[in-house]
């Protein structure tokens, strides 16, 4: 893993009580150079058995309730948090809770669109907004960009491409709600990228690989943890060149 | 206006009462090479007075109740169309509905995106849907591709594209919920592009220009009747090669 998390003060992670959220926390706790503190989100911390285990391992981990498609629950946990990282504000937000609503042309309904809409897209706007102070209180002592000073980090897919959407690649995944989703995903990041610049905090949208994950299936290619290493690595190396980007885990630019 | 509707049989196009679409339905029962039936739909038609009018005084016009958003308005109006074009079935249906649901990073709420998206991204893949056996129909006996055979046209923004979303161009226009649903629209438009070609069906998202609407305000540059002349030579033109793609209405392609 990267050392450029040595200097990355405090992170937040959605979505980690399993799956690739989950590979995440583990991997920056148990990295030689972990944040300074970091925050791991649940729906139902209760319910995280895994991420508990490793909370009582290492006393940077921090686990906070989140459902992240309650207005609520995201200005509680932005209220939680904020008395967590105190001074500091938040270096570092990686939207990665996400759902893949699964249905294609003959099977998808409005319903199933807007589900998986509102926790791949609207949710990470309106996580962002609710911790926009961390952030900027993070970033208004660092120069330069990347997770030194500020960062938010959108999980989105390569499904999410709309160019790639074509020919051979567009004949499997015919996921209407989560494909649609994640182009929007990346509409969101972009449009957040053009108004948190003058904050100095970086924005930009990465693709995590095709995962043997509960959502990726046992048929991908790639172990959570070949993918979280590649990941972090890209992630800890942002700067002011990625800002506003969609890459791809191994840190190559994909099309819109 | 281009001749080729003198060989499209049917055609229809959503949100006709006013705006664009109305500029639409007016242009093309007006011109010299009309499609044999045109079908209007408008969420209100009482309230369309314009239409209504128009309606009077040409007989291939048909207006047709349709609220986008919900299903069942949806159902029923696919069962009106199907007894107005009986076995000729419906060569081309134009998705021009759409709201724009004004908020900026600030004033933007999870309402708000959902709000959008249903109507300007869901909506047209839902009617896609339930218009579909008769878009086969039509396309049943054509061979090529192009509204003389079948063909869906969604009518998007180039605020949709994400990759324009950068520079000059994002400093205007930081409309999280409309240009989000329209980024969501370009993947729905490709995702169905896929689904449909096998049955011949066209598919493909254009691009109206900035218009003096009551959407677009009196600052847009260009009026109606100028957008939609050129908006329908692009849509009589169109062939296999414009098959999924994203056209400006002067008929050039836009990255997404």
């Amino acid at each position: 893993m990267s050392s450029a998390f040595k200097n990355c003060k405090t992170l937040m992670v959605t979505g980690a009580s399993r799956g690739l959220g989950l590979q995440m926390v583990e991997s920056l706790a148990t990295g030689t150079c972990s944040p300074g503190k970091i925050i791991a989100t649940a729906r139902d911390p209760g319910g995280a058995a895994a991420l508990r285990r490793l909370a009582e391992k290492f006393p940077n981990l921090h686990i906070v309730a989140l459902d992240v498609v309650s207005q609520e629950s995201i200005e509680k946990a932005a209220q939680e948090v904020d008395q967590l990282v105190r001074e500091d504000g938040l270096s570092c937000l990686i939207n990665n809770a996400g759902i893949n609503v699964v249905a294609n042309f003959e099977t998808v309904t409005a319903e199933k669109m807007l589900e998986n809409f509102h926790t791949n897209a609207v949710a990470p706007l309106m996580i962002t907004k609710a911790f926009l102070p961390l952030l900027k209180r993070a970033a208004a002592r660092g120069t330069g960009m990347g997770v030194h000073r500020a960062a938010v980090i959108n999980m989105t897919s390569l499904l999410g491409s709309v160019e790639l959407n074509w020919g051979e690649r567009a004949n499997s995944f015919k996921w209407y709600p989560y494909r649609t989703s994640k182009s929007a995903l990346n509409m969101v990041t972009r449009c957040m990228a053009v108004d948190m610049e003058a904050d100095g905090i970086l924005c930009m949208a990465l693709h995590p690989g095709w995962v043997r994950t509960d959502m990726g299936g046992p048929q991908a290619p790639l172990s959570a943890e070949e993918s979280i290493s590649s990941v972090l690595s890209v992630i800890g190396g942002l700067s002011e060149k990625d800002h506003g980007s969609f890459l791809h885990y191994t840190g190559e630019p994909l099309p819109w």
